[in-house]
């Protein structure tokens, strides 16, 4: 990525083993993010160029000399952060705050959005799948990378559970995704805020009771509506603006949680004072989509969860650029990459 | 309070029951709150004057018709804020929420800094004492009333508990209150930030075991040399500041939570993108003290913790005027007002 509407594919010295605790992936499926957007709106010219995508799933082609539990021909997939698996923030579940971890692309590593990546901290970072290359769970396998992973921690930092009234904000894939781990943890009520008839399809599909399409304001008074005054006890900010988290806070109840896992654009959490009035906690972050892939894993194979359904575009690398355009236009929810 | 500075004694129309759940408590003892010194230092004469004091215990005089668990002669606590204990959110345990809950004070009910008070929803909101009205015990009881239960809400919302390193900001009552409650919840490590060497005395009686008197980057500095660069599982905010919570932010570990209970004067939550990439949870606000006092009743009354320590001065009400102004010129920690 160059800059702002600026992405190229371009030539780059090949993928390769650096330290011995590395592997060597060919890429079978990436993706593009949400996330990626941001820059991809905002990035000025004068920053040097950026290589893009952090969503892969690929086959071993070969292991550093250390590499202990990954092996060559491995069909595995890769989460959006890599990290060791072993230092004390790991094993408490926070693999996003690895000592040693990482993120995939920039200047200086290779991104998803490609042939082939060096793999840093193989064995802590990558997870074996039990299928072939081309199994027809590829989407949904594809989203435990980062956006079903990213939809738990939402609930997760929310405190979504049985007999929870839950809003997801933002009807984008992780919103999406965001409804699906909501339901699966139980929740009774499932109020999601969006606008574009595609989405709200399939967030009813995914088990959406109720839908806002009013925004601010107008929305922070739907949900109280819908709620009998009160609010709801979960809020999946899933968005990253400003508005958003507003409307967030004004629309959680009292002793409410937000988990916010939208990348903020805002310096400061608006609304400090109506959240610390009605003790509104807020919570969230990068998902540590490392630790929830052994719980979600299960449930993408035995096809309790579908949440590859966020897909509704594949292109091949050429076609990237228009796969940014089209998921900045809202003509796409979720472009996947197949190189 | 007629405005920043400015505190009178005046004769008000005497306190008397008006609903059929109210009681009527004669003040026994009472005390000047640290949030009481923000309208003290900010207070514009144009706002008309309001009835000061949120903390008593007393002497019921009189009781309404509605009255059930309350009964004349009672010696009760009363809760910084009142409650029906009996709403969904009382049942809950946030009684600050309550649905039929107030406020002490202000332009329409009396406050505790006076000699009598209108108890209103008096079942919910009063908690009898197994003591006489003159006990010993008399000042660590009266803390259940809003500082000690404040700051076992900090730990609370902070996580505290067995293993934890944790951080107080602010060596007020309310932060030498969350020293105990950190104490009391087993934290393993219990680091103070504050200035005042009276006030680190009484930390370290408490149980504090570090003490950082650097102030913002400099205190951030010293905390995460003190943690092994990693910052602290738990961060009770105990100040209201910007500044504060920037420091908070700052010192928190990834992963950790911060309980927020200063009465926040800023409009916006500081430093919303280190918290977001470390997923440091933000939480707190107005303590549900009636929740708590059934918990922490016993280990007052059996004097495992010795809140009332945090009492350094006793006035009469003609001396409430200068009681504020020793506690707005940190000569006094907190000042008790005995009627």
């Amino acid at each position: 990525m160059y800059g702002a509407g600026d992405v190229r594919i371009e030539t780059v010295p090949d993928a390769r083993i650096v330290e011995p605790t590395d592997a060597l992936v060919t890429v079978t499926r990436a993706c593009i993010c949400g996330s990626d957007l941001w820059p991809y709106k905002s990035r000025t010219p004068d920053e040097p160029p950026v290589r893009m995508g952090h969503e892969l799933i690929g086959v071993v082609a070969a292991v550093g000399r250390d590499v202990r539990t990954i092996k060559r021909g491995d069909v595995v997939v890769a989460p959006f952060a890599w990290s060791d698996g072993t230092c004390e923030f790991c094993r408490e579940g926070l693999h996003t705050s690895c000592l040693h971890g990482g993120w995939w692309g920039g200047t200086d590593l290779d991104g998803g959005q490609g042939e082939a990546v060096r793999a840093p901290q193989a064995d802590g970072t990558l997870v074996p799948l039990p299928v072939g290359e081309d199994d027809a769970l590829m989407p949904s396998l594809l989203t435990l990378s980062d956006v079903m992973g990213t939809g738990h921690h939402a609930a997760r930092t929310a405190r979504v559970g049985p007999g929870r009234e839950v809003a997801v904000i933002g009807d984008g894939a992780v919103g999406l995704c965001g409804v699906i781990a909501a339901r699966r943890l139980h929740a009774e009520r499932i109020i999601l805020l969006g606008r574009h008839p595609d989405r709200i399809a399939l967030a009813q599909a995914f088990g959406a009771t109720d839908i806002v399409r009013e925004r601010d304001e107008a929305a922070i008074a739907r949900v109280l509506e819908l709620t009998g005054g009160r609010g709801v006890h979960s809020v999946l900010e899933c968005v990253g603006t400003d508005a958003a988290m507003r409307t967030a806070i004004g629309i959680a109840r009292p002793g409410g949680a937000i988990g916010r896992v939208g990348v903020p654009q805002y310096e400061a959490i608006p609304s400090s004072q109506p959240a610390f009035y009605a003790n509104v906690t807020v919570s969230g972050g990068p998902a540590p989509v490392r630790a929830y892939i052994g719980e979600l894993l299960p449930d993408v194979l035995a096809g309790r969860i579908d949440p590859g359904r966020v897909f509704d575009r594949v292109v091949g690398l050429d076609e990237v650029p228009d796969g940014y355009r089209a998921m900045n236009e809202r003509q796409s929810i979720k472009v996947m990459v197949k190189p």
